[in-house]
């Protein structure tokens, strides 16, 4: 059971030492581009005239234009003068009244309930069924937030504080690659991350016999209580199969895992042959006892996707099964954190504009825009979905030597002669974790200068 | 020193222990306040039409018009293709392009810098030090959050953690009449409420030689560390002269406390011999040793003031004197959670348009509009600042005595009543501690209700 007093203080422990993990690897770079970008300002010739970050899933800061739709919504919410006017269309207005009604004196400057306005959380319900060709979803069982990051972080701070009596410590199976953030996230709650490795071979498939293996290896070290998979991936741009999913979520019961789904990017796919079938969906349609057993957190973001609002500040969980005392704890941690705007945007990407509306030809056109992936000399796995491509890089042992005596990685070496000769930054694969003796970068494809990142 | 580890999860308990200690006298008020209201859907006759809850510093909700200037710039953030017409003034463009300007990609939608965006935290800077006639603020001590109420707790957490291998717990000095937010912020924290009760018979004063009685009552208690002080009040609407601060802050000094000045309704005040002077300015007046020893925490907010955007979660701390620890700490607590309107709304009050600037007449005329205050047949001391009254009700004996009967405080007895005969949900003032055997109600007047809360 819960005991409060004896809760960690998940966000500022985690925050500190997302901090200190960053300065291991990444770091290095990151000052060296400050450098750069200071050198370029003073004049300095080099061989580019602007330096580019690809690090990040941020596609507005590289050029990434917002949806028109979303952003006419939020302004005519903002500053509902603007709907007198005839200029923006009708679907956009009527749109912004909706949500207006719903805040309490018509205005985005009062406060939304505590765990958020209840009719947007009903519409949001309404979608995730949808998306999931009807399989009920409970208004009670989802929960708005600051981000998918937050609520993943809450989630594994109240399962592992309902573990805190046990004699090992909580582990949480986490994929490799990884983002860094989620490692951080779990390991700054006290409990263990158990890593099962992505095979890379097999386009960095998700392989049950790996999670047997990963689990039998937590024994006696900690006490596994959750299995966390992102689908689709990051850094690795997989899609899961139907039939992966079935069979991560028959070993999770098995083995009486909570199922920490992250689904961010479940509007980013691109693979011809690929398709996003979320956990949930699969899992109704397992049946009981599956269906009526198996414990499952489900994450999304304004942030990720098509929409990439980063800057709003918004995300959700659905809880699945799972214990009501979580449910209940969770149900009070939106209080006084979730801007009102954050919770339009949420309504914005699960109810977008229908084929008929004024907003839906443009919407529609610029949904569809896919850039191009174009990665010649790197060995990559196809990439499904996602927002990032996680390409191996062969280095010669001169390389890997060099890198030895400069104290870096050697994808981190690679990475700082890329940043030094083209102005580009990238993140290397150490920041991800990786297979013993690979190499790997990471970089964001949703922006347009996929074409300058061919290695020399 | 700080144990990690040990770092209670303040803002869960907060919000936890908040919604039980909403559940005692207020909440029958709101039960019945729901019933009402659904009563008066289904075409119930009452001696009203409509509720109205005045219980809350929300002004948008209560019908306040939003500043034209605020939602014009916001706006054009969020849809920059406004600022092509000619249609917004022209500091409205210049203002939205400045923001835009020191976003990634110039978009709102691309994540903020971790500890919030740094050419905005330097202009709130200025403008603090603008407010207090010169005195220096350095960015490095102003620290962005999603709110006022976060950051106090936070703070209150991080004093209460460097206490924690003292021998009795942590107390806080808190006012009564308090907010009780603020006092559910404190105990869920682990730390003691020492409460100084204000002299309502002088103008709900603030008096030395009561800090002192309270301090000493603390004794073999609990330590005391910090002192809690509001200044323009809430619920009681003074506001502090500076002899008054003076002699506070050579009480914290002699007695080694740190000073919490919540000072969210600094831009509220309408007494005609009443002005704001913050504790940091007034610090610095006293010189050294005060000014450079007295460990000072000042807290604001977007949702107070004349601005009332309680939706966009916006609010900062600044730090001065304080443990460079505590002051590292807070560095990283912004991390994710402060939306980049919200920022922006921080620079918009912050920096208002000037006289000269097209959009200074109207800003001016609707800053200026203060509702007059009506109150005849309550005792009610002068309200100099803030968003509230709090005046004190004389109940017959009868009525006290009808109060206990139905299990209720008698001030809740009589918003009862009020709220049966008049559909007006108040607060009883036992929600804010009071001394015994005095009773009082608390509404909001930022609104344009006043004349109708008179009493029977």
């Amino acid at each position: 059971m819960f005991h409060l007093a004896l809760v960690v203080c998940s966000i500022w422990v985690k925050i500190l030492t997302f901090l200190n993990i960053k300065q291991l690897e990444y770091a290095a770079l990151a000052r060296r581009a400050t450098q750069i970008q200071k050198e370029l300002s003073q004049g300095v010739r080099k061989p580019y005239k602007e330096l580019t970050d690809v690090c990040w899933g941020d596609p507005h800061s590289l050029g990434v234009k917002p949806l028109t739709f979303v952003r006419q919504v939020l302004a005519a919410c903002v500053y509902p003068e603007l709907m007198s006017s005839h200029k923006l269309p009708l679907d956009v207005r009527q749109r912004a009244q909706w949500l207006l009604g719903k805040c309490e004196g018509g205005s985005i400057g009062s406060y939304p309930a505590s765990a958020g306005i209840p009719e947007i959380i009903q519409r949001m319900s309404k979608s995730i069924a949808r998306r999931d060709g009807g399989v009920p979803c409970n208004p009670e069982n989802v929960f708005i937030s600051p981000g998918s990051q937050w609520s993943l972080t809450v989630t594994s701070l109240l399962l592992t504080s309902l573990n805190d009596e046990a004699p090992l410590r909580t582990g949480i199976l986490i994929p490799v690659p990884c983002h860094v953030t989620t490692i951080t996230s779990i390991t700054s709650l006290g409990a263990a991350v158990v890593p099962y490795f992505l095979s890379e071979e097999h386009g960095w498939a998700l392989q049950v016999e790996e999670l047997q293996r990963a689990l039998e290896s937590a024994k006696g070290g900690c006490n596994p209580i959750a299995l966390y998979v992102i689908n689709p991936g990051n850094p690795a741009g997989y899609v899961q199969s139907r039939k992966s999913i079935q069979e991560v979520i028959r070993f999770a019961s098995e083995k009486r895992l909570v199922l920490l789904a992250d689904e961010v990017y479940q509007d980013c796919v691109y693979g011809k042959n690929s398709e996003f079938v979320s956990y949930k969906k699969v899992l109704a349609e397992m049946g009981p006892p599956f269906s009526d057993t198996v414990e499952l957190a489900s994450f999304h973001s304004v942030s990720k996707g098509f929409m990439g609002e980063c800057g709003l500040r918004g995300g959700y969980v659905e809880l699945v099964n799972l214990d009501p005392n979580v449910v209940n704890y969770i149900s009070n941690l939106n209080y006084d954190t979730t801007s009102v705007l954050a919770q339009f945007a949420l309504d914005l990407m699960m109810n977008p504009p229908r084929p008929g509306d004024p907003s839906y030809p443009l919407y529609n056109q610029v949904r569809n825009a896919v850039n191009a992936i174009c990665l010649p000399g790197l060995s990559c796995q196809p990439v499904e979905g996602g927002a990032f491509v996680f390409p191996r890089v062969f280095l010669p042992p001169r390389a890997i030597q060099k890198a030895k005596e400069e104290g870096m990685q050697p994808d981190t070496f690679y990475c700082m002669r890329l940043l030094e000769e083209t102005g580009v930054l990238i993140t290397p694969g150490c920041e991800y974790r990786q297979k013993e003796g690979t190499y790997h970068i990471r970089y964001n494809i949703k922006n347009k200068l996929n074409s300058i990142l061919l290695p020399h």
